[in-house]
């Protein structure tokens, strides 16, 4: 437990790719209490542009946001999300999946990117890999992933935000040790682990996640990108991550999915319909503590964008209270006894009205 | 200029169809201070239920919304939107848009719906005509109409909400007249101007509304259904229209269409992308205290819906100012000379950015 920044650690960072967390404004965000999103460089690049975004005073002031924001570079959406794509040892030529337009990047590009566009902590050019890859290719990747960061510190501009590295290494340890004793060799004020959750088995991740973080220096911040569930958060702050960030509780709230104390709940369900009570009793969101689940539910098949707003609101306040209480159960040293009451409740949760 | 209940007048309702105003909660719209706002019952009757809206203690309850609520009785819909439709001397039958289901609704019913809704203002059940449609065929649809207003004072509880009388007629000058004049003579609590707005031109409807208003009881309101666009609010309050309802400037708001006092303007013109203007730097509406055109126009190419929430508070404040100013100028004695004014700018609307 500890902070970085103005951020209590560990923390969860809710998702907004292009500047905007889907469905909330900066005035949500900022009475959520996350103190830090996640923005993604290569989507605002592509749009609105970093030009357009420089001159609007940057993504904050653009957004009319006041907390922190942590970019990602885009690596993992270049290699993911491009029709097509080649890489050079001096950076990446993709298209563009919005217009088919023809990009180049290098780390240095994406590094004045992020310096551009304002963020607090910025992500380096990588170059990730999928599940599965051979070790040849994950070996080849990760020392271009290596490269690309040193040139990228060199890149910097030490005033304009602070640069993480990415630790890749795929499913092999010592690719994985290598990639983290590299890391902290270097100037980097933090440490990425990227290259999970990418469909490997749960406890590989997990034995690769302990692994890695085993052979970083300790005294830097580790962000475990892209994980994770409500139990993930816990097993990854068990292993010391102080740092996440997931498409899933904004996701599933646009689909109707809800988290509480006893399990989830799915506003598709004709139970939910005649519910007065709200979502979770316990919560206290905006929309529980003005809404009955019924009536989220009659927004939600009506159509009602306002259910959108309602249910990301719940879903991100569920993920911030689970933080809220994990720091808790560290700072009085009880945190195992915790996530076992915790995670005995969690598993029931795709038993709820779903 | 008055008051009916609370509600300064003329006054403007918001569309909640089924009860919701789109893309707005309980608490913007009471920020906003329309005071009353339209939902229909025939709609909340379909979807979610009367009884589950009365089980919740009510529309209003369900929404978590202090305000006033006027329901139209969906005769109009019951004629536009059904599949099948047939018409007694003691209701109609139709079918349900939503899922083919049979209802038959007598006046007694649609006057009992909304008293279990517990909206404040009542219509009656009536049957429209279209546009265009036979003097004989008129005829008989106001005879029915009249006759089933009859049946609703009948039927009313009159502590639970007051009843207004649907002044129908067509495009029949004589007919407008004999249903003012007979409407009048029953005590209802006002009169609602119906079939307008249904493609007649617009020099037509006005002499009609003129002709309506003049014949009507002076001491009672006057609302007139579904109209319209800002010069059509200026029109009618001139006439002597007390109560507008309109999905204008909530529906133009979704297409990314927002009213200006230069014009309108449009979030898909390119022009709006690098604005760093708010959408009117007249307008004290949220979205324009709080972000740029350009951020909106962002929200609105990357599909957010909170620029449908921004869109929507910011033309119903338009509105809600409009009708602020009218009440104003005529409370000082110079509408004529504001309308003059106000209208030589509302002819340019159609030439801002779009």
């Amino acid at each position: 437990m500890g902070r970085f920044g103005a951020v209590a650690t560990p923390a969860f960072m809710p998702v907004g790719t292009h500047g905007a967390v889907r469905a909330l404004l900066a005035e949500d965000l900022e009475k959520l209490g996350f103190g830090m999103i996640l923005a993604n460089a290569l989507h605002v690049y592509l749009r609105p542009g970093v030009e357009l975004v420089e001159r609007f005073g940057g993504l904050k002031r653009f957004m009319g946001y006041q907390g922190g924001i942590l970019t990602d570079s885009g690596g993992y959406q270049v290699f993911s999300l491009s029709p097509f794509v080649k890489v050079f040892d001096d950076g990446v030529l993709f298209r563009s999946p919005l217009d088919g337009a023809m990009h180049r990047l290098s780390p240095k590009d994406v590094v004045v990117i992020q310096e551009k566009i304002g963020s607090d902590i910025h992500m380096p050019l990588d170059q990730p890999v999928g599940y599965p890859a051979s070790e040849a290719q994950t070996k080849a990747a990760l020392g271009r992933t290596l490269d690309w960061l040193k040139a990228s510190l060199k890149a910097k501009n030490p005033e304009r935000g602070a640069l993480f590295g990415i630790v890749q290494g795929g499913v092999f340890p010592e690719l994985r040790v290598r990639a983290s004793i590299e890391a902290s060799e270097l100037p980097v004020a933090g440490f990425a682990l990227g290259g999970f959750s990418l469909g490997e088995p749960k406890n590989l991740m997990w034995e690769l996640a302990s692994r890695t973080i085993e052979s970083l220096d300790p005294a830097r911040p580790r962000y475990l990108m892209g994980v994770g569930t409500p139990a993930d958060l816990l097993e990854g702050v068990r292993l010391g991550v102080d740092m996440f960030d997931c498409i899933l509780p904004t996701r599933l709230a646009r689909h109707g999915q809800l988290y509480t104390s006893k399990g989830s709940v799915r506003l598709k369900n004709a139970l939910s319909r005649s519910n007065e009570e709200p979502i979770d009793p316990l919560c206290d969101c905006y929309a529980c503590k003005t809404f009955s689940l019924g009536y989220l539910a009659h927004l939600y098949r009506i159509g009602d964008p306002s259910v959108l707003r309602l249910n990301t609101l719940h879903n991100l306040r569920y993920y911030g209270k689970l933080l809220e209480e994990a720091r808790h159960a560290i700072g009085s040293g009880r945190y195992d006894q915790w996530v076992a009451a915790k995670l005995s409740r969690l598993s029931s949760e795709r038993e709820g009205n779903g």
